[in-house]
């Protein structure tokens, strides 16, 4: 049982559209339109119990998961879905330890993830060319508890990865074919790159720029997730989803020579 | 760059059908209809590189990821797809450090994924109620590196969870809604519970118990994998896919008095 | 080359979101954004040819399809997809000369789709209980010039179907499994029915309704429908999109005895 | 209530996997693995009802649909999915009456479809450039009763269409976007073309000239289908399926000046 305490972060929700990731502060407070939520009133209370606004609304008082906080962030450039992330962190076998360099940053969504873990003795090393963006992003990864984690490196991929023997690359950019070649002299022997995009061009051109370098186990996928609304003699697929966010390409490493198999 | 030594488990990659996972030892073979592959070339090699058979097809020495490992422990059981397992580790916030309750082990896939992503500092109950599935997959666990991260326990989960305050609740049973009173009183306040089934009745049924219990931001979800075959001028997705493996569904514990939001 | 005459429906075509279904008539006009639309400029001109507003917009004046009109019916009551529509049509084999029972009508979507496909020598009869949507079909499917084709009933199919020896039944309704005896004495030997339903639940008890009675190819399905945007080096599918219609149900009637083959 | 007939083609179903679309003659008989059924038993019963093999299996002998025949008909060049052609059909608008241009014939399942459905009055005009295709297509044509409906030209539909003002063009070609000159020259003002193909390219290059000749209403759409299995306390959606057949691309026909709205 782990209690509220002043300054943590706590995601307030209310239902399934309305939640919002807050820092508790003493003597402050939160309006919404169900009232006022006062946070001196939240502080002391256990993760999991229910706040009190103002106007007698009760809200779950919950602690926030990796993805609650991605989600955050991502709303400030672009969005990283779970069923993306979670593919992503699979195919390229990151966990405990790992070290991955990541690009491009954005507001951090995705390095947050990929962070988190990697925790406690792996790294990130996320590129942002954009200095506004790299700001955000060290902003959020701090306030995300990764400051020691994951590196932002203001700095443009296309021209190189300076890191080596790294045990992935993952790459959310525009023009992600021509990392290829760096990304492989950045990875180890057997090392995973992961790229994902939204367009089917940038996969082929991806694909092509795989299939140049020495890679192999090249495949492209893409999850289509559906809500299923499961209700008392009403179940059924939500009416309206999000029918693409994107393109997954994975590939490994290997050492020429290679006799390429498509 | 990591040398293969005597006695590492090795992905032996040809193509997208044909792959093995073998433990290299000195002075062993492999026979492969393309000819005999001898260890003790394999051995002192870098991971990443080829391996030649006597009859001089090459194939690739990769260092096998967890989803290699738990692909191979599925066949003896139930499958554990990539797609699924990286939504259930998002979905949870399963990561470094988390104490995770699962069931049923089978042969330890689904187990052995959530164990690597825990490591070093978690841990993983896994409950198993027959005595021979609980032996292939302490065996699995244990050829996985996985041994002090992951305890299997032979007994029933529908006779309660001894474990208390754990962040997640991970099922994959054939009746998980009995299992839901008991997964409330092992998590902590805003610990999440994932199921997954097969069937929308046994999801049905379990959303029914999650209501009945105090649970909120109760979801079903199901992820839809197509491969893209990208290939110059003919890209596609593959004609033949899996239609189905299961619905995820997730709740978060909150303590009572919970007013009910469907 | 058809011109457009005084009375005649066109459909004006601006964009995928912006087009109108309207009767042209000599000495009228139609308001719309980009300007005043003179029916008087229209009547004369060639179907596919464009109408140009007070305003200088441009808009394509084509002639109606079946489908353009049944959406514009559906959207009084409930939509009818071309993909449900079209499948329902294969599936029962509905074409010229079939005699085919249909309900509830609704507002006409969908009879009036089977009233064109069925022509000029078949015949639907369609059952309402409803009175005012009865009334509303009626109007609708005289617009659509199939008056003689569709009969509207202004009946509860629950409490039986007169007639006999029809090639098809196809249900839209709440509970169809009730209607499922009337349909079995409606039907030709191999005949076909096909009943939509937007939950599962409906489908299960559907399934179960066909089983009982005596019928033989009983098959569910779903389709889920993507737009695809192609655009240069953009190409993707749709960022939204709609996830559920409904589920399927045919099934062919066979005279007893009949050996149960699930 | 109809009789079978000497001549008569019926469709004998044992179950999903297991049906024979044959044409039963007097005198003669079917030998499958359940026993002979002999012809002379099923000639004078009525259609749906059972027939029962030398070893006892009953069979349902069905009246064969439009689809039954066209899906034997595609097994000898490529399959045409009951959930493509109803599309194909409702985009279109091919109704009873409707004049149709369609390419590739192949073994005529497709163009049997659209045959069946532009009947009594309509025609269809399909192009076949391979000789061998062509006849086994008249032979099926023929079989399936379409003689006088269906014309197949052994011609190569790339040399230009000879037909003039048809309500639609409906292409199922290696090379589609070819012919989208000679559709726009063939099709009546507001006419529709449907192409049909498996690749993104192809779809892509069709798409730009659908863009380049005059066609407005321009959509490319995917249809998914998943078959799901309704059974007491086990439903789901089947665990394999097809997991792409084709894109449809569909447009209308106007007439210049235009203004590009994309």
């Amino acid at each position: 049982m782990t209690k509220i305490c002043d300054g943590d972060q706590v995601l307030f929700y209310l239902d399934s559209r309305r939640h919002w990731l807050l820092r508790v502060e003493a003597g402050k407070s939160f309006h919404l339109h169900r009232g006022i939520l006062n946070f001196d009133e939240v502080i002391g209370q256990q993760f999991g119990s229910f706040a009190t606004t103002s106007l007698g609304t009760k809200i779950a008082a919950l602690p926030p998961l990796p993805r609650d906080k991605a989600i955050k962030m991502g709303r400030q450039t672009n969005i990283v879905y779970p069923k993306d992330a979670g593919l992503i962190l699979l195919l390229a076998g990151i966990g405990p330890g790992s070290t991955v360099v990541e690009a491009g940053t954005g507001s951090g969504a995705l390095a947050s993830l990929i962070g988190y873990h990697v925790s406690p003795n792996g790294g990130v090393i996320s590129y942002e060319i954009r200095e506004d963006f790299a700001e955000v992003a060290i902003n959020n990864l701090e306030k995300a508890g990764l400051k020691g984690i994951v590196t932002v490196k203001q700095q443009d991929i296309l021209e190189g990865i300076t890191e080596k023997n790294v045990d992935s690359v993952v790459l959310d950019l525009a023009v992600p074919w021509d990392v290829v070649p760096h990304a492989y002299n950045a990875l180890r022997g057997g090392g995973v790159i992961v790229s994902f995009s939204p367009t089917i061009e940038q996969t082929q051109r991806t694909v092509e720029a795989l299939y140049a370098s020495h890679f192999t186990e090249i495949v492209t996928r893409e999850l289509i997730e559906r809500e299923i609304l499961v209700r008392p003699g009403k179940t059924r697929p939500a009416t309206r989803m999000i029918g693409h966010t994107g393109y997954v390409t994975s590939a490994r490493k290997v050492y020429p020579p290679r006799v390429t198999q498509h």
